[in-house]
């Protein structure tokens, strides 16, 4: 089938583009290289040593013998994405295009405007494309579990039967989200329901959870093909950024008591939930909600399995309970359901501890490249409001 | 108190200004004039002949002696909110300035864009500009009942408490919009509810019925306090439309069944709910959902009261059931809670058909201004969609 890979050149993107690819299907990948440059500015980079989009491409085709398609531009601007759904016809279009980072949306109004202007407009010109161009294709919509937030009752996947004053109704579950980068996904969740109400378009929301690893069997196998990893305070997440800190000799940075308890998954785990997704679309008019991730774990205890899995190798590793720069819940209730992606045959590729030794043994390789400055958190969710001036 | 109005030129923002000015209050009011513009674009304009803004404030002083002060400039743009909150520095902030309109919001990807980038990312900066500069100050932002849409359970006052698999908890009440406009005001609601629960901001979403009317006593006073009357398909409302219809001759267009049953206020009482609630502001960090309406009709319904009261003042009104342009239920249960705004103090004006006979005999004084071609629904929630090229 055609596939059009929005953010085809992130973390995500890059190893799904080379997935469908080497299943045999036509792919399309698009990138403004945002995250990119924004590395730049912040003066942070990726862990790992990124070939170009380019040279990715040409390195892909001479290993796989496979031809991927570039188009450099930026979703939410002009009729940029219009003219490519129209010119290229995608039956499935797996949209991992947006600003990706809770800390990045919270900096400033700046930040926050640029999150939510990017994801929300971006996705909005996406679905009118869809509408107009390819009414059948199948969106697969990259969202996030930190779009529910932490309510005290099950988070169910996507929707929630209420009984209330004795009627019943089945109605989205409502979202607690927890920055600017999570509401821009609920926004984006609101906006794609609607569309398939409407419109009749078919959709699927991955409301994903923590993603983590270094690898997939598509990066291995050539080191122009590998995938960025981040591990700076704005890009980096939890595990990703604990193995990096256990292997440069940085304290392990929990937020707060670490009591915070999210759904994680690994990346190769993120690319089979993708390709079920794909090969089992939604029907027309269909907004389906799939919760994606394998296992919970707080951030308290993925220090503690770092810190072991650290000295199974040798190395020493401390962990440190830091101000917790977010404004969250550090004990809560979590039972978020996710049954749907196995139901369609997802094999979970659990965490265990050979498997952190493995991401340490690889971050071992590149870790005269880590720039320690970009780890400590700082970007505030309450900064020091200023005082009115009355 | 300082009060800012945002969207201080429009039908409900000019009367509130004059509102709050009378009363005492020290009032700056914004707008780009949007609204003027858009009709000059369609080739529509409102039944009231209005004043420029500047003509409108400088009759205020005649006439009350009081001084309104006006900003001209956008929201969404620039710094341009963060730079008059700093220096005015108000107490109260009411937010009208928004594109209001479910089918203007629906003609094209240009509008849809245009909607949710003037609506949500002017309220997010807004927001920012409030917690940097006046974080004390009390929010009344107005949403619209169409939030909701028509769930099947009765619909609480912005919260539900929900019991499942044995827990509970207290959440935002699911969401269901029927417009790219609606869903702006849905995205702005979890925008400002996160505000408060982060940075502990005070905001009142006020979730609005159908407003109706064309005088509030302030506007009687002299032709050039007029404010303005839409009845054309993008901007004007069922029963407003459904007056100007009568008194030009021209079939009531209820679209569809006419099932569909909303909340509905007079204009004086959106003065009256604005007003309890500015002075009786919410606590820092509370988000309060106001449902503001005083009572329920369906379109058919209102359009049965128009054509009697046109009977009685001699006036031969037909009704025409046209194809209903939007995608809706036409049939459904409606039973929106509504009792903070009355337990603040709320006396409704109900409407009467003394009240719609009032109507229009005030319309016969400006119906020479009637153009007739902007009334028929011309926006289609549902095109016939393009065939794929494939």
């Amino acid at each position: 089938m055609r596939v059009l890979i929005l953010g085809g050149d992130g973390y995500l993107g890059w190893p799904t583009a080379m997935r469908f690819s080497g299943k045999g299907h036509e792919v399309a990948v698009v990138d403004n290289f945002a995250r990119r440059r924004w590395h730049e500015l912040a003066g942070t980079d990726s862990l790992t040593p990124i070939a170009s989009l380019e040279d990715r491409i040409a390195a892909w085709r001479e290993v796989s013998g496979k031809t991927i398609e570039a188009h450099v531009g930026d979703v939410s601007e002009g009729t940029f994405v219009a003219d490519l759904v129209r010119s290229f016809q995608p039956e499935t279009i797996i949209h991992y295009g947006e600003q990706p980072s809770a800390p990045w949306s919270m900096q400033s109004v700046d930040h926050a405007v640029i999150t939510q202007q990017a994801n929300v407009i971006g996705t909005l010109k996406l679905l009118w494309a869809i509408r107009e161009y390819v009414p059948e294709a199948h969106l697969v919509k990259l969202g996030t579990m930190g779009e529910y937030g932490t309510p005290n009752i099950d988070i169910e996947e996507g929707y929630i039967e209420i009984e209330h004053k004795g009627r019943r109704d089945v109605l989205p579950f409502p979202k607690l989200p927890g920055s600017f980068y999570h509401l821009s996904k609920v926004h984006d969740s609101h906006n794609i329901h609607f569309a398939c109400r409407i419109w009749g378009l078919r959709a699927t929301d991955l409301n994903q959870g923590v993603v983590y690893g270094i690898e997939t069997p598509e990066t291995k196998l050539d080191e122009r093909l590998l995938t960025r990893y981040d591990y700076d305070q704005a890009f980096g997440t939890a595990l990703n950024r604990f193995c990096v800190q256990a292997m440069i000799g940085h304290p392990l940075t929990v937020y707060g008591s670490g009591g915070q308890t999210r759904g994680f998954l690994n990346i190769v785990d993120t690319l089979q939930c993708v390709e079920l997704t794909a090969d089992n679309p939604a029907d027309a008019g269909e907004f389906r909600v799939y919760n994606q991730f394998t296992e919970s774990f707080s951030v308290a205890g993925l220090a503690e399995k770092v810190r072991h899995a650290g000295g199974e190798i040798g190395v020493d590793v401390t962990v440190e309970n830091v101000t917790n720069p977010r404004v969250e819940l550090e004990e809560h209730y979590y039972n978020p359901v996710h049954t749907k992606l196995p139901s369609l045959g997802l094999q979970p590729t659990l965490l265990s501890e050979t498997l952190i030794e493995s991401v340490l043994h690889t971050i071992e390789r590149y870790k005269h490249r880590v720039i320690a400055a970009g780890i400590e958190p700082s970007t505030q969710w309450r900064p020091q409001l200023a005082q009115p001036a009355k």
